[in-house]
């Protein structure tokens, strides 16, 4: 293989053949081909894209240069991915409540990237042990019919190697190499069905519905191509999902939303995403499945199987937040139209409760409450949110909340919270 | 300057500023900005393009990496710059025609590249000094008019860096950052005038004449921007250019030519590129500038202030050819379509006469002569060329020379040598 002239094909638009596509990411881990030849390579792709057999293939050497999970258990096991949100606690609610349905759900997550939070890291809020082997999730699933993990080092180390070229070369936002970065992390369990929670608007990664769609696509397709049955929601992130947004907090909410005391746009999203589930794993329609997703919350069905799991890694439920609050008021009167999550996410950095830079510790213990949301009419000095702290400049943290709502004379048009089913 | 942000700028299709151009340069030689990043921006020019300002800006960034030239001497300072063919000879036979036009000609240039033929090289074949400094530069213009000489290390370094990393990330096939690369090496010198002669067909780098006309327009109009005088002809390489190619045998023909032995491809390219010359620097018309060129090629004026430019050089014009000699006879009856340069310049490559790889010494006594060119009526049998070589197997040089040959039933239509004049 003359890796110039790979280059040159996938730049002249050509599909690599799986042999190409192995040969690359083996070199590339081990350093036979130099990042420069890698990051013209990348660029090549971002302008070119890659046909879905081609991020199928580079998925599994993505996948295949590290371990693969497998849990022994009986029953279709299934997973949910969400492209990463701000106030997005879904994971934490579906997983007992898949359990609860009948199906081993197997998650494992990352830490927060970005502006949005990392489901890893609210865990570790409640104390509870984040990192487990196969053994230890297999006993967990056991146990409590669902597990959620943190990724280890040892899943797809090619993928780590490629994201931070990537990040550096600024060949982030190519949906190809997207998909290809997600799945190779979630392909290597041996799940039967995958749902996507892919999110879309300012408090997302992809910022238009047509992006969103692609990455969808993409990410059904190439888990089609793969073996795996799996479906996808497009879903707004126009606003934080939920009630809150932060580490502990979203825990607390969880453990709400989980007895029953649920916003509407976070028991849609949940009971959207089952719908799905059920449907592609083929236990019954999905309405059958949503509907009985709804049930199990509102009745408080599995507020207990998420409670002792928490215990038995260790950690606590009753969770303390930060020392001081602020009660955030609106400075003008109108409608709600529109709440920029993305700003959020980064006053939760500010405040500590999120990372500037990998490895960063953070303050589990901050957050922000949501007492209106969008289509809501406030009046001037009306308390809208509220800022949970432990430390910094109350009054620049009040501004920046504020300057995230923006508030308007006319009612806006109700945003669709799901977008869009793909199957 | 974020490094990422730029690369991100480019790849956006937004346009660089001077300073971010400048900076990225010279960070680059100042190995501030790692090859990966470099890589991903040269792809993202690949896919964007650059502006002719952006390439005038890349173009002096590089151009000042490095040293000028800068010669004193009253009068019109030319030059001609060629994008490379297989026997293209026309530097030798310009130089001395311009200067006895009065227009002192200075040419820098290069060792042979790819399948092409380099100036440089065939000057060494006469065993002349073909390194000067600029001291020495304006001594020999002031002796005869004109200088051809080889570009030093000196000049330019920051191309010689980045082409590197183009020839490794298949980035070199991108019109502005072959013109700056170009130019760097040009607009260094203090010409007034240059005449690029952008050769097309199947023996140039440019296969399509819409690639050669966005090179041509390129180079012309940002050595404009630069402040010069510039114009271009595109002229035809689908056939070796003259009579023969190689080394030594180049020099031959020069010689042949400016005693007033001229073949008629040769002749029109020459005199059409002095026209060129004559028009820009407003010496006179463009047809005026034509036939002074020819009558002084076929009065044979020029050939003395050739042959004592290289006998002062301490050269040679009794130049001696390979020990062995074969004739090619054509293997069948018809007319010659086309014959492969790119082919041909890979043979002489072969018998010893070019590079495989920089830096390899070569036979500078090899070399090819066509008896036979485009449109030419053949039988079977007749001789259409002939091979000068000194060792390796006769059949195989044969049969490469004749699978370069296309002969064909029909008349072909004759194709226009001088394809298009740019100004």
């Amino acid at each position: 293989m003359i890796f110039k002239e790979i280059i040159k094909k996938k730049r002249d638009g050509f599909e690599l053949t799986e042999n190409e596509i192995r040969e690359i990411v083996k070199k590339y881990v081990d350093e036979e081909i130099p990042d420069y030849q890698m990051a013209a390579l990348l660029m090549a792709i971002y302008f070119q894209g890659m046909t879905d057999r081609e991020t199928l293939h580079l998925t599994d050497a993505m996948l295949k240069s590290g371990k693969t999970v497998n849990i022994n258990i009986d029953g279709t096991i299934v997973d949910k991915h969400s492209t990463g949100g701000i106030g997005d606690k879904v994971s934490f609610i579906i997983a007992p409540v898949l359990a609860e349905l009948g199906l081993p759900a197997v998650l494992l997550s990352g830490r927060a990237l970005g502006f949005t939070g990392g489901t890893a890291d609210k865990m570790e809020s409640t104390g509870m042990k984040v990192t487990l082997n196969e053994k230890e999730i297999e006993d967990v699933v056991k146990k409590f019919g669902f597990s959620i993990s943190c990724q280890t080092e040892k899943i797809a180390p090619a993928d780590r190697k490629i994201y931070a070229l990537r990040d550096a070369t600024s060949t982030v936002e190519s949906i190809p190499l997207i998909v290809s970065s997600i799945l190779s992390k979630k392909l290597c369990v041996n799940t039967h069905g995958i749902v996507f929670d892919v999110k879309v608007g300012s408090g997302a990664f992809m910022k238009t519905l047509e992006e969103a769609e692609k990455l969808a696509k993409g990410l059904v397709n190439v888990s089609k191509l793969y073996g795996k049955k799996a479906g996808a929601a497009i879903t707004d992130m126009n606003q934080p999902l939920g009630r809150s947004a932060g580490n502990a907090i979203e825990i607390i909410e969880s453990l709400n939303a989980l007895s029953g005391d649920i916003s509407n746009d976070l028991l849609e999203v949940v009971t959207t995403l089952a719908g799905i589930i059920f449907k592609i794993t083929e236990k019954g329609s999905f309405e059958e499945g949503k509907e009985k997703a709804e049930n199990i919350i509102l009745s408080g069905k599995a507020l207990n199987r998420f409670c002792e799991w928490i215990e038995y890694l260790g950690g606590t439920t009753k969770l303390s937040l930060g020392k001081r609050r602020a009660l955030v008021k609106s400075d003008k009167e109108g409608y709600i139209t529109e709440i920029d999550g993305e700003a959020l996410g980064f006053l939760i950095i500010e405040m500590g409760g999120g990372r500037k830079k990998a490895g960063e510790k953070i303050d589990h213990s901050v957050g922000l409450r949501f007492f209106k949301k969008t289509g809501n009419y406030v009046k001037k000095g009306e308390v809208i949110g509220e800022i949970i702290y432990n430390q910094g400049d109350e009054s620049v943290f009040i501004n920046r909340f504020l300057s995230a709502f923006k508030i308007e004379e006319n009612k806006p048009e109700s945003i669709a919270l799901i977008k869009k089913i793909i199957y």
